[in-house]
């Protein structure tokens, strides 16, 4: 329990897979929230350094009662980075008010959740970096977003208004504009079968602008940037 | 059963009340819809014309049973004011995640109840008006706007993309962001006491754009508009 | 010299002249400035309520002249409608420094001109109304907006810094967002020959919202509105 | 010449030296360009890896002329950061139409004249790097930015136009928003002299950011971040 520690909400392959081997390579011990508790390549759940835990992001108590154990089994979290998310797209005849709802609670709720636990310990210590893995639709709505956009953007505007609470206790909150389809096993076979290399955000490179972003000196803090690909029309 | 309906979820003193003569003055039926069930200037609340409805806009099936309602009393509804708000503030600390809730299923769950209520008749018909009271915290986020931040971006960004998918189908959905205090006896007595006449927005001027917004020809539509009143900073 | 004057600054066929339809049978009397000096439906070009003016907007002297002209031949300004503009798309290598310049000077500094002429004059009476014809190019640049954006964003942001120095005052600032293509003779053969009706937007729609904004009660001012088709993708 | 070369436009005290002192450490030979023509602490103005150059940036031929030198002097430039701004501040009777526009041609035309020399060459490579130092103001207007936000919103939208048409040739845009007052002699003599250091952006720290932005691989780029301190209102 000496190292720093960085909780990962939304552990899984791809974004997630990324942040953890980014913050770990950094020197972090890591706590890796998912709903199906995996682990990193394999790895032992229970180590010394690499800790899993199975979690709904989208129920209150469930994601406090995990981020506590990370406490107890690797010490204060430094770094929380909030990556849980539905991803569910429909036009509104689609989707139904209890996909609605859950992507709002995934994407809103447990971000709040998360802000109620470790807002305050984070403020007390004076230091804490919370990141949050968003997305263009939280600017706008489009046809197929009718639950993605509210959930997103409920998501950056908390997020903006505890940067704003949290920024002046040394607290820094970081919102990721992600714009565009991250390269995973899963969007490369069913999203976008077609596409060459450059269409793809690689996970590993917004995950080495997380790591950036959580070392600012908090003279020059960011709270919000774009990520896309290169060639991304936008 | 023979005039233009429009149906006012969120009625009550202020802008609900203004919504309401208003639309009154231009020849339109109206259901009231409210959780208290609330009638207009002691009306008879089962008037032909002009009929209330007790409902919780939080609550899907309580808010589609009473458009229902109000359908089956009145006709098809052409004109839909989505006004519903707790308007609740506080930093994270002093808002609860039950509170954090209720913001979000009153401001966009009973959006989204509404849409999926109404928008698949105005789409089959090719004409309707959807609009939202909004706010300049569906923008971003502040200090005081944990749950208020979210809850308006959220009804925003599905306010949003609610206009895409139903705008082609002949259906207008408009989002006001209203950018002040409303004048009215509890604003008046609680939250600005100090304050000169010039301070407040008059709900009257707001509901009027409303209704200028409910009359525009379909080749000029617009989605958002902000109001404030001449001497506001912003 | 008895009625409300309106100067239309950039007047000519499409939306310069439903400007002008809609404040004149709103009973204004009416400045037309443009660079050609065009009249109004053939009229007497130095009428009694209709007068028009040549002059370049990209030349603050110019255009000041003219328009203290009208004011010496039809009385004070009380609304001025900026709708002046070059609309010169292109790709970097496409645009010449000089175009680069032209654009800025007929979008921004034309307005800031105005500005300077009339802002002292409509403080001092504590009223006026000054209206921008604006696009959704001022909110980004695109790939062929290398000199339209960056005219239309300093438009917006000055007409933006103006709202808030003059607004206090009685002034009312308005920026038009429009979103789409206007219905004129030249949009129909030049620009979409080959769309329907519903593409366009009807340029007397345009000129109506101008003229609700123009008549908005100060407690309700909007500072800006999107204007689209129905079916605009967007 | 073998090393990369980075042009600083808009060298002087605070974060024009700044970005020299932390691309220079990064191995870069600097170009930097100046009003004054200043050098590197007291360093040889025609070195072998810095060469500074007297030149005007609101002149586009002067500004091309010594981006063309810097190239025969020192090789092929990889990152422009384009730094030059005039800041003048004032209500819109304060500023002249020679300040409105001298704001536009610093802030603006002079980011055209370097794109219009510099991206051929550097989509033809395929590679190079543009950053430019935004503020704020480039988002809205506000009472004091007359000149300011015209000039700043003006370069934020041709940097986003240049950004799409040079993304997909392998040219990185990036735009800082820079949101505070940045540490500097001047800044904390004359704009801010009772404040404490936790007030003020250290100009060091938002160089390391631009270099950061400057190294990020092409899967992964930003286009735009903001940057404040940690107490700042915002």
């Amino acid at each position: 329990m000496g190292g720093k520690v960085c909780a990962i909400i939304g552990f899984g392959p791809g974004l997630g897979a990324a942040y953890a081997e980014v913050f770990k390579a950094a020197g972090y011990d890591l706590g890796l929230l998912s709903r199906s508790g995996a682990s990193l390549n394999g790895a032992e759940p229970t180590g010394k350094t690499v800790r899993t835990y199975r979690c709904d992001a989208g129920d209150p108590d469930s994601l406090k009662s995990s981020l506590a154990s990370v406490q107890s089994d690797l010490g204060e979290i430094d770094v929380v980075i909030y990556n849980a998310d539905l991803a569910q797209f429909g036009a509104f005849e689609d989707i139904s008010e209890l996909q609605f709802e859950q992507s709002w609670r995934v994407g809103a709720l447990g971000l709040f959740a998360t802000a109620k636990l470790l807002g305050p310990q984070m403020s007390e210590r004076g230091s804490g970096v919370i990141i949050v893995s968003g997305a263009t639709a939280a600017l706008r709505g489009n046809v197929w977003t009718t639950a993605f956009a509210p959930s997103k953007s409920a998501q950056r505007t908390l997020a903006n208004s505890l940067a704003k609470q949290l920024g002046p206790k040394g607290v820094h909150v970081v919102y990721l504009i992600i714009d565009g389809v991250i390269d995973t096993e899963d969007t490369r076979t069913n999203f976008a079968p077609n596409e060459s290399d450059d269409f793809f955000i690689k996970p590993i490179r917004i995950a080495e602008a997380a790591l950036m972003l959580a070392q600012q000196d908090k003279s020059a803090w960011t709270f919000e940037l774009d990520i896309r690909p290169f060639g991304e029309k936008w």
